[in-house]
């Protein structure tokens, strides 16, 4: 089959590839489109060492599976936990310790024309929400991971650090919880994307020096995390949503001083991010920035690797 | 007054240092005794530029005050509060905007004749807790402190990474939690002094890999936050208890993708420690490596930065 193709930090297309096989309890997926993520890019980059076709954000249509599943648009959750492990005994399936993780870890991803996925991973797209849209459901589920984690109240003073793709889900998922919401962000374009629907904005330069509640890092940088830290009140709490290659350096007196809790945070409920897409209570369509056909991943990857690009997405036919 | 004075990272005696004068609403106190912490010696680094008397873990004796303190002895919370700032209101008057610090930020603090401290951060010390085991009040207090931020039950895992003055205390205090508790250190002598309470420990090189859900890091070195996020589950939590100069090199990705929280620690609850010090739940006897008069402030100091020492102890008079 046709797909993309990662090996030592290159990138190729190839027409090789074979077709995943379902193992038991999972299906064959023939897939509709996928998006590039910023972990994609981390991992061309070398943030993990992964042989195999990159991938994690899709729609597809079930081609072999259970025939409740058959034929319908689905996503899928990313990772493929064992069910028997003591995180996965824990109800913690995405810290599986023998986890595969499409497109990541051990497992074939989905820029390319089939995947495969456990069953109880496949979630069906309700018919009013459009493939395009469908496509965010993963990044908008690790947005919503954040509030699985961290209580967020209209008495809360949020800011999110960051205005690209991840930010911009992060923002519109957290402004519906009615707290005092706040974006920094360095690119006006984006930042009034948020404006419009009234959340307010600020150029990192610009803004003045309030204390947050909490903040969401969410650059992809370490600069983006001092500022986060920067302004937190006391007993403030951080949270990080950038995975990326290389080591920060911290002020660690400045946490235990200010007795800060700084909180990781990775994938997240993908029901409702589903709703919300049924909902219409988050827009992405704008967040869009081109799509391209398979045949042309290299030239999707490398603008998707220009500074300040939104989504790219992969249509696979 | 006689006093240790630190100016430009330098230490010096002195004996004509102005008895400080209480302000409105505070006590003076005669100090008995004061113990140099951690925090004094990265003082001394340059840790924070603080110019004055170092020290704020000591016993007093209340000479000019409210009648209901005076001629008694007492231990005092280290931050004074103005009361009125956001933080004060917020009750959390140990993050108070403009606190002064004993001995560490714009307050005078216990290596001297004398202190002042507000009346409100002055406790009474029980007849049955002797002056040697109420100095150690101020850092029991910072040890109970992770309970009040962290829940810790019989059913948590939790591993302490550092043996010295201050990983025995809160190796001690966890203890009495009922938690699965283990010490690691590099120090066999001092593991020994936690073994022969019951707790387990070992060697960090020895030290198979379990898991633990919390993980205290009081080494006082960015070595020992590696070890203590190397050995903590996913989604595990990571109290930070040491404060030091410098900055931390920190695998971001490994935080973000474990989902691990870190949480900084810092000033405890001074009744609770008291308490366990008057019901002899804490044994503080053994942690005491050398007791100078002030005079000798200087040799005190000197032996306190050896590495591996245990609590030096400052006697006033």
């Amino acid at each position: 089959m046709k797909g993309l193709w990662l090996e030592n930090q290159t990138l190729s297309l190839r027409d090789d590839l074979p077709q995943p096989q379902p193992a038991q309890g999972e299906a064959l997926v023939k897939v509709l489109q996928a998006g590039i993520c910023n972990t994609d890019l981390e991992l061309l980059r070398g943030y993990y060492p992964y042989c195999g076709i990159p991938g994690h954000e899709f729609v597809g249509v079930v081609v072999q599976g259970p025939e409740s599943l058959l034929q319908k648009r689905v996503v899928g959750e990313i990772n493929a936990a064992c069910g028997h492990c003591r995180y996965c005994l824990q109800g913690m399936p995405t810290h599986c310790e023998n986890r595969t993780v499409l497109g990541i870890v051990n497992r074939s991803g989905a820029f390319a024309e089939y995947l495969t996925l456990p069953v109880q991973n496949l979630h069906p797209v309700p018919d009013n929400v459009s493939t395009d849209a469908a496509t965010f459901t993963e990044p908008i589920a690790a947005a919503l991971e954040i509030q699985e984690q961290v209580k967020i109240t209209p008495k809360e003073k949020v800011l999110v650090v960051g205005d690209g793709k991840l930010g911009q889900l992060i923002a519109q998922t957290l402004a519906l919880t009615g707290c005092e919401l706040w974006v920094l962000g360095r690119h006006r374009d984006k930042l009034a994307k948020l404006s419009d629907r009234g959340i307010q904005t600020g150029l990192i330069e610009d803004l003045p020096n309030p204390k947050f509640d909490i903040a969401v890092e969410c650059t992809g940088n370490p600069e983006g995390l001092a500022i986060a830290l920067d302004h937190l009140r006391p007993r403030g709490i951080l949270v990080l949503k950038s995975t990326y290659a290389g080591r920060v350096n911290l002020d660690m007196s400045s946490i235990v001083v200010n007795e800060i809790t700084l909180i990781g945070s990775r994938c997240g409920p993908f029901l409702p991010a589903l709703e919300l897409l049924a909902n219409h209570q988050i827009h992405v369509s704008s967040l869009i920035a081109e799509k391209y056909p398979l045949a042309e991943g290299l030239a999707a990857f490398a603008q998707a690797q220009q500074k300040g690009a939104l989504k790219i997405l992969l249509a696979m036919s």
